[in-house]
């Protein structure tokens, strides 16, 4: 039996499953932003305490980073701002000496889809979150690419507007800087000095034919097409599905992105690549899938 | 014995390797910019005649692309333009039924460096190189990525100037356009109305103090690093190493290049990946390494 784990925003979520991959159990438990490390570890810990010892062959664990896999070491979190250096897999390797295995959200979103959404078999298939940043996992030959210690696919930060906007990492130009709730929320600020507080909200006044948000939504779609042509003429995947919550406005972005992606993308390539919106596989689900990918359990 | 083959500008190259890597023969062909496919296949035929055949365990092929490296076709040349839908290795293995490896010339300059230069032995190995155009190779846990039919890492036509300066694939803002001898001469000629003839001319005007030619190397440099930014973001390479005629200018490009770097790229990925110029091993060697590579032979 696999345990998967999912710390996410304001909650973990853990899910057991069966060799048949059968969901078995269910739990979760709501964090405290203001958490310290210990306050943190023992509420996973008591998360993992819900479910019974004997069952449990391995535990995967999906968190935000940035992680070193190698260690299992979380360095500090967005959502839990008192977490630094959490030495999250010693930790509960002291409990349960079974494997552990931790990896980045984005990672573990890519392996859901892979093996319990829309990228089921695709020989290479990149998942690319767009939450309140934008992230993505790539799955390649049925194997995870991790890059050095799990940091690998910081899509959200490749260069697309040389000196362009300011992004939450602190440089110009970046992908999530225009393509992202963070981004599409920040930008639509610079037009009107109006903040909005959701992505849905965002997308409301899109709909509703707000000029400014049409414009950042526009603007938004022609960056995230040039970051999508930059990792296609890269890594030539087979498949690309979109994760997230910004996935849910699909309906509104499938259209005018692809239409600007046939455009600039090599045409060989865009005959090739095909892109879709994915399952939103639940995270516990992907962080699971560590373990089939590992092959440990 | 492995003979490799580089297909180059103006001529073909060709060197016989024995198992421990030695070079046991060398041959050369100056070619004729207007040939047919009849007269390129029987030029590449007749240099393979002028070695020993019970001697040959396999052919690798370094080309320009675009190709397809599962059928062995080169699709068209940028050399020799009367090329059209060259079916090399079909043509080759009548003559040969041996193993044949096709790849284009930048993934071979990246095996060359791999087993021959100053990428020996490193796990995860980007090679850039820098010519008339700008290209990658990429060598992942000891294996060339190919991606799509050989169409792995078109790192020059990635975007990172937003409805930038026009580049020779038609779309805008790629990085070929600003760090590359076309787009250094390009850029140049936006800002003076002269046509330089090679890089060497244009380093040597920058060497010289031409305001022009500094702003043009200072900005090529700054969107090289951008580039760069967005490769190590994605696939975290271990080792960049810059190959092509661009790099025997390195004395000038290393200092800014890395300055540049070290503010924009995530510290964590800037202190593990280590950026210093190859051997600009022979493209033949490269080509012959193909056979190593895929243990063919």
């Amino acid at each position: 039996m696999y345990l998967g784990i999912d710390i996410g925003g304001g909650s973990i979520k853990a899910t057991l499953l069966n060799q048949k991959l059968e969901v078995l159990q269910q739990e979760s438990l709501v964090t405290n932003p203001n958490w310290t490390n210990e306050e943190f570890l023992f509420g996973v810990l008591e998360i993992i305490k819900k479910f019974p010892k004997e069952k449990m062959h391995g535990i995967g664990i999906g968190t935000p980073g940035p992680l070193d896999i190698e260690t299992g070491i979380i360095y500090h979190s967005a959502n839990l701002k008192n977490l630094k250096q959490v030495p999250l897999k010693s930790f509960l390797q002291k409990y349960y000496s079974i494997p552990i295995i931790i990896n980045n959200d984005a990672n573990c979103a890519a392996l859901g889809e892979y093996y319990f959404g829309n990228g089921k078999g695709v020989n290479n298939l990149l998942v690319v979150a767009l939450g309140t940043g934008l992230g993505a996992g790539w799955v390649y030959e049925g194997k995870l690419f991790n890059g050095y210690k799990g940091n690998g696919m910081e899509l959200g930060h490749i260069t697309i507007v040389y000196k362009g906007a300011l992004c939450g990492c602190g440089q110009q130009g970046c992908a999530e800087s225009y393509f992202s709730t963070k981004g599409l929320l920040g930008r639509y600020f610079e037009q009107t000095k109006i903040q909005l507080n959701s992505a849905q909200e965002f997308f409301d006044k899109v709909k509703a034919g707000d000029v400014h948000a049409k414009y950042v939504f526009q603007l938004g779609i022609e960056i995230f097409a040039e970051c999508l042509r930059s990792i296609i003429h890269i890594i030539n995947p087979e498949k690309i599905i979109l994760v997230g919550g910004i996935s849910n406005a699909y309906d509104l972005i499938e259209l005018p992105l692809k239409e600007y992606l046939q455009k600039i993308v090599f045409p060989e390539l865009w005959n090739y690549t095909r892109i879709e919106k994915g399952l939103n596989v639940a995270g516990s689900l992907g962080a699971a899938s560590l373990l089939f990918q590992e092959n440990l359990c």
